[in-house]
């Protein structure tokens, strides 16, 4: 496996573009593209929130047809979610016109949406950056990169990714995007993730990579505990790489899946690390675990605590909230066997054992609590699971993001 | 009923002292003693977390054995959780230091603590100040209110209130006082509230009535999600009003169960609005539910939501969020059917029918979002089931007081 440049065009016959449609931002572009010379297999995942944003049912349509995919078109600043009839409406006349302006099939048309929920889309500036985005689109790496930052909300940065794989003597490419920041909680998938691949596969392996990829990675990070209405991840393939198409179950299909994993672990922990207001990625480690839905549940628990999270905000050892939030997980463990670590790359340091604080140095604890990414391990001694999640600190920014959001 | 002066020394034969043991706090008092002149029955209910502190395990053992009880020892300032055999050993300490200086059974003693995790008592100060609380124990109101100021963390205030109701041609008096502020998400009871009451009442029906009061009322709050390890809520009988004894199931027991409601849910709400950094109380009422199973999920979620929270710190009616908060709380509803209100003193708005927004006027809704006491109302039109919850908004105080406490 090999890391290359770009994003959602980096894989073979993938182009993309970004403009300034005026959805709701003033000063910077809001809607992208991503657009395959050829039609895609399409796999997706979907936020199990029971209020679904209109481009969520309408992609979950899209993708359970079976129906080849060959364009995306996402915009940031309004999420047209709740906004019934009328919201999903739009996302018919969105369709409609990427199929009119880039000649393809209106029902193999995905929608992202993310921004202010409860207000309706103004379809014909969407429209209007539809036809704009239709003119601008190509492959260079530099298209795939503005796209990345078009979907951003309160993102302070853009996140993507691209590798190779070798696939039966084919180069094969992988290269996504991801937006987060706020009302991050996936339960399913994160805000808006979009994979691209010029693997040839089948779409049963396409869907089960992306379904078994997302509980370890999008599903396991947290910025504010609040699962969004529009979570979204889809995986498009297109083939272009000419490999021996890749079944569900063969090697092949397990080397496709941890290239898949690589992507998506990078743009979750993206996610959480540029959560809304965050000063540092929170990593958590949950270790010697009965099984690995117990290690899972005290990984996430801790991660999601408002107060392990301004803990991490002051850089201080405050131990006992990770036990507390341990203990209120769900996850039946022994208090009286928990070891916690704390690590960064100033070093590790061991601040309990079997329950009881130990000794340690408060100096060396906060000089490895003032790492921009910090890792809590716990060892909970019944066994051999383990699971990590990812949050972030819990900052006076976020206040200030979310206080007055919408106006 | 009746609305009466004074807290937990307001019933007949109760006692109470505070003082300043120097147990974290430098210039304020630290330890409270509520005694009762004769034994009393005892109902307790504790946190659900996993992590139990080590004097929850204690009250949990003396209210269990069905001992009668006279005496409760408070501190602030270290929590004795997550200190293994030794913390335990202290309440044992606590408990004989006790006995020795009031004349009492160590073995009905009940112990409160709160204050941070993983620190170890300074038992000989403890020890000195149960000396000091002994001798200056009195029955006075003034004593009651100097103890509720006494077992405050990072509250802002006192929180006591009594009432009377008649049982039997007897006046009988209920007093409680309660601390809240942080690490608020009572999952059984709230951080630690006492009520006395000079009724005779059997042990049963006092147990059952607490129990059965905790789930509408400090179970209904929240302040930032964290299941304390300290949480307990003691009710103290000793019998002193000579009403005939209420028994379980009685028109007298509902009569003492409505009064006992009335303080629990005062002092619930005071922890709610009293949340760390908050500037408002934040009521959830969910209606037309199908069951109060799901209204209380729908009210617990939207309350317990980071987003709500800032929307409501930011006076913003960001609706969505809510419906949100709703779509994740695991009740099931139907989106589409949900009808949204704001009310405050400065009146009532309606925000969204049928989970689409309506074109209401945003300055009337920062208005009424601007208030100390601020209700959002959620009818899902499914049933007639309701529930309220409580909360705060998410400020930046919050984040102050929480990413250094414990240095």
């Amino acid at each position: 496996m090999e890391m290359i440049k770009g994003g959602v065009t980096a894989a073979k016959g993938f182009e993309a573009a970004s403009t300034a449609a005026g959805i709701k931002y003033k000063d910077r572009t809001d809607m992208a593209l991503v657009y395959s010379q050829v039609p895609c297999e399409a796999a997706g995942t979907f936020t199990t929130n029971v209020v679904k944003a209109a481009p969520v049912k309408w992609d979950r349509q899209v993708v359970d047809s079976g129906k080849k995919c060959q364009a995306v078109i996402v915009n940031s600043g309004i999420a047209n979610a709740c906004t019934g009839a009328e919201g999903f409406g739009y996302c018919k006349d969105t369709a409609e016109a990427a199929a009119k302006y880039l000649g393809v099939d209106a029902d193999g048309v995905l929608i992202g949406s993310t921004g202010v929920i409860g207000k309706q889309m103004p379809i014909d500036k969407l429209v209007a950056g539809i036809e704009v985005l239709a003119s601008k689109k190509n492959a260079s790496i530099e298209s795939g990169t503005e796209a990345a930052m078009a979907i951003k909300t309160t993102d302070t940065f853009h996140k993507e990714l691209a590798v190779t794989i070798e696939v039966g003597g084919k180069t094969v490419t992988i290269g996504g995007m991801a937006k987060g920041s706020g009302m991050i909680h996936p339960n399913m998938c994160t805000m808006l993730a979009f994979i691209t691949t010029d693997a040839a596969i089948t779409k049963e392996a396409l869907q089960k990579a992306l379904s078994e990829d997302v509980v370890d990675t999008y599903n396991m990070i947290s910025v504010d505990g609040d699962t969004s209405t529009n979570d979204t991840a889809i995986l498009l393939a297109n083939g272009l790489a000419e490999n021996p198409v890749i079944e569900y179950g063969t090697p092949e299909y397990e080397e496709f899946k941890a290239a898949l994993h690589v992507i998506d672990e990078y743009l979750a922990k993206k996610i959480a690390g540029d959560g809304e207001g965050a000063t540092a990625l929170f990593e958590v480690k949950v270790v010697g675990a009965e099984n690995v839905a117990a290690a899972k549940m005290l990984a996430k628990s801790i991660a999601c605590s408002n107060l392990t999270k301004t803990a991490i905000a002051g850089h201080d050892a405050n131990w006992g909230r990770i036990v507390c939030a341990m203990g209120y997980s769900g996850a039946q463990f022994d208090p009286e066997k928990v070891d916690l670590f704390f690590e960064s790359k100033a070093g590790k340091i061991q601040i309990a054992e079997d329950g009881v604080a130990l000794d340690f140095s408060e100096e060396k604890a906060t000089e490895i609590l003032s790492q921009p990414e910090v890792t809590a391990i716990a060892d909970v001694k019944m066994g051999e699971a383990q699971a990590t999640a990812w949050g972030c600190d819990l900052t006076h920014g976020y206040i200030e993001i979310n206080a007055d959001y919408r106006s």
